[in-house]
């Protein structure tokens, strides 16, 4: 991945942030043809810029939307109960997720998905995100689920639901981590 | 929904067949622009055919997409027991759209749907196809999980790693129906 353009400082970051602002203008205002001159013109900088540091748009659209999609520094809570945990971190994420500019960036980005990876940036932090607060229980003593349950169950439904555009509140959100910790109940 | 175009017979019917395979083919070849006039023209008919049926090309791939993803008579699978039927349907939906050609219309719906809409066709197909299992293990004096926790603990993830172009295999499938029967136990 590349840097993130809220990171300050530098020219590079400055092109970085314009390219990105660019993308996000375009997707935002549902353009059809997004390509790498249309995106250079928009941004003010030489296409050539583009063409040496992505392969092709669908990779610049994706690291545009997984930028968008997670943010530097967040936090994983650390409450001292995997309950109250995962509870706080489903509505991080529903609530960051369901924003309209941020739900446009991630339907985006699957629709970039034009081939199977086997990894994806995305599932990657939460991943990681999750495996911290199942750490963090086990060494307290409790029971948790394992990190693919977490992925799987309260991760997945809730991207399911930006995804197809159906509601997402956080009681549906609650729903899924007390689901979650039944399973190993 | 419009009529699905496996459905034989009748000049309204082959016309349906021959614009479904139209959209099939350009979403399948990666097309940028997907426009009636393009459309109508790899289909062979008037182009206001299409404005007469659909308000627009989205609602058009949606159709498209909803018909390539879900079944005329698919059947609900009924062995006499929740977690055999559960199994044999996580594997069916698996199966079915990890297919590359469902996988990308399955994308392509994604991308389409720009603004939040109430419900969701193939979420819908499956929530009747959850309920019915779900009722019949009623039934049979079994404690089945809600159709809402079917939706979000099945159905939810196999989409999601489809959408997101993450590895899903059987195995897979079936841990998903174990964690949500053990979510009653």
């Amino acid at each position: 991945m590349t840097d993130r353009p809220s990171r300050p400082g530098g020219r590079s970051n400055r092109v970085l942030t314009a390219i990105y602002t660019a993308v996000g203008e375009l997707v935002g205002q549902g353009a059809d043809k997004i390509s790498f001159p249309v995106i250079a013109e928009r941004a003010g900088v030489n296409p050539t810029t583009l063409y040496r540091r992505w392969p092709d748009v669908n990779a610049l659209l994706e690291d545009v939307a997984v930028a968008a999609l997670t943010r530097d520094g967040e936090s994983v809570p650390d409450t001292g109960s995997l309950e109250q945990d995962l509870t706080e971190w489903a509505d991080v994420i529903a609530r960051d997720i369901t924003r309209p500019e941020r739900a446009r960036y991630l339907r985006a980005m699957v629709a970039a998905r034009v081939d199977l990876v086997a990894t994806c940036v995305v599932t990657d932090t939460r991943r990681e995100q999750a495996a911290e607060m199942v750490r963090r229980a086990h060494e307290r003593g409790e029971q948790p689920p394992t990190v693919q349950q977490i992925l799987d169950h309260v991760v997945a439904p809730l991207y399911y639901n930006v995804v197809f555009a159906l509601p997402l509140d956080d009681d549906h959100a609650h729903r899924l981590v007390h689901d979650v910790l039944a399973m190993v109940r």
